[in-house]
């Protein structure tokens, strides 16, 4: 089924005990549009500015992303950030951000994109969230990811949006925070019951948690050692994740546990190279490999 | 086949936001066993003062607990710890602890314990663990658990040790200390690297990871949402563990799979409740129930 992403286009700085990458193609849209394509067509929509090169298009365009809805503002300048990684890469500092051409991004899907059925709105103030869901028709699953400051400033939009989506995937600290609550566990219900039928906690390293009316499931992280860059792991988590289920076509808990392995191995990927560099270079088939592995790992004799 | 722990007997008083209980039943000896008698007997060497409990001994007596090995020092007193939980409950902070009978513990096994086949040497100096090694004659799988403490001021003999045993379970900041590594993963694979052919990194919340020749595999906790009390957990998780490993007779990776999912599953309970309260009170059935939804849980379809 068809598969939507609204959500940022950048362009990175990214420092980490690794290296350093400079100017690097990001943004949640392309790292969720770079996992997706392995599963299903993928259409993005985002904003860059005529410094975005010639290159970066032909990178989305040449793997099943429908680049229609990418906005180019002549004159305008991309998207970018830098950060720079702790030693054990376990948090991160933002050195800088440059909304630009970003800032006032009103995103107006293309009129044979409202037809989506599967819909990712990435992380983007709650107000522009709700506006793009205000555009699509019939959609079998919206899910959406946020960030600490919509907590913070945007917190009746952001409960507004809950209470219209089917699925929230955002990480450990903001559960926590969007709730008060000391465990993640009873985050997770707590959120279940501000609208969502599906809540996915992030862990980074230590998995993922889904909470669905038929109960809690716990999911590690692919263990890799070859961690390089943890930059949009998140966001290729949803990629793969909402690329799963869109090419699956219904949203149950046992095609969400499928997703989420395939979300946790994608994301594996994405961390073994700086920025999109090793995720941009798989293959469909080489995801399946690792989660086959993944899965019979999680097999267990009883 | 037989099962021998050797480790501390205490009276811990906790701490944690939900409440506090003083001068309760506790020690990494006790944790172990009252979790590994639900897989198979086990037979308990430490050390208590005479101000130790007829009700504690009947506590452990009365489950499949042999208490041969618990040496009663008369007129000395039992070792003591008091500690209290971060809000999150994520760290703790050790507010007293007095060692009194356990300071000078040297471990001799009772005559008919030398023949036991799964031993766990819970933490204590590398020295006091090599010693028990020594007194044990041809055990099929020794695992031993060791602290920050042991890594800082006698990381020599932990060093010997690890190459003269078959498992190391530990946490995994202590992981990271005795490697240097930054990443788990890596930290794991070092650890193998110095002797034992199993290595488990314990994560609390977050699971644990096996460590063998066959691979990294990453297992989630089991997601309990009622955590009033973590003390015990993952001298729990060993008791399971070895329990497990115990009955099965055979220490493979599959089975150190089923194990450490007991582990989670067993480490879950102690969770809720405080000091030994939970843990003493659950039975198989209990155990197994709960195991089997944790099995299912991590099934993932292909």
């Amino acid at each position: 089924m068809s598969l939507l992403v609204v959500g940022s286009v950048a362009r990175d700085t990214i420092r980490t005990p690794h290296g350093e990458v400079q100017d690097a193609l990001g943004g949640a849209a392309v790292y969720f549009s770079l996992a997706a394509c392995n599963f299903t067509p993928v259409r993005l929509v985002g904003v860059v500015g005529d410094d975005f090169s010639e290159d970066d298009i032909a990178l989305l365009g040449k793997r099943d992303i429908d680049l229609a809805g990418l906005q180019v503002v002549e004159g305008g300048r991309t998207f970018r950030w830098s950060g720079e990684y702790s030693e054990d890469m376990n948090s991160r500092e933002t050195l800088s951000v440059e909304l630009n051409v970003f800032e006032h991004f009103e995103p107006v899907l293309p009129a044979d994109y409202t037809d989506s059925s599967f819909v990712f709105l990435a992380n983007a103030s709650p107000a522009t969230q709700l506006s793009v869901l205000g555009q699509v028709e019939s959609p079998v699953c919206v899910m959406a990811d946020t960030m600490d400051l919509w907590i913070e400033i945007a917190r009746d939009e952001l409960v507004e949006l809950l209470g219209r989506i089917n699925g929230i995937s955002l990480n450990d600290a903001e559960a926590l925070q969007l709730t008060g609550c000391r465990n993640l566990i009873d985050a997770g219900q707590a959120i279940l019951e501000m609208g969502p039928g599906t809540v996915i906690v992030k862990k980074g390293e230590h998995g993922a948690v889904l909470f669905t009316e038929a109960g809690v499931v716990a999911l590690p992280a692919y263990p890799t050692g070859e961690v390089v860059d943890p930059t949009g792991a998140g966001d290729s988590f949803a990629g793969a994740l909402m690329g799963s289920l869109s090419r699956a076509g219904a949203v149950d808990e046992e095609g969400l546990k499928t997703a989420i392995a395939y979300g946790s191995v994608v994301a594996s990927f994405t961390c073994e190279g700086f920025g999109t560099a090793r995720l941009a270079e798989i293959n469909p088939d080489e995801v399946n490999d690792r989660f086959l592995s993944y899965c019979e790992s999680l097999q267990i004799c009883r």
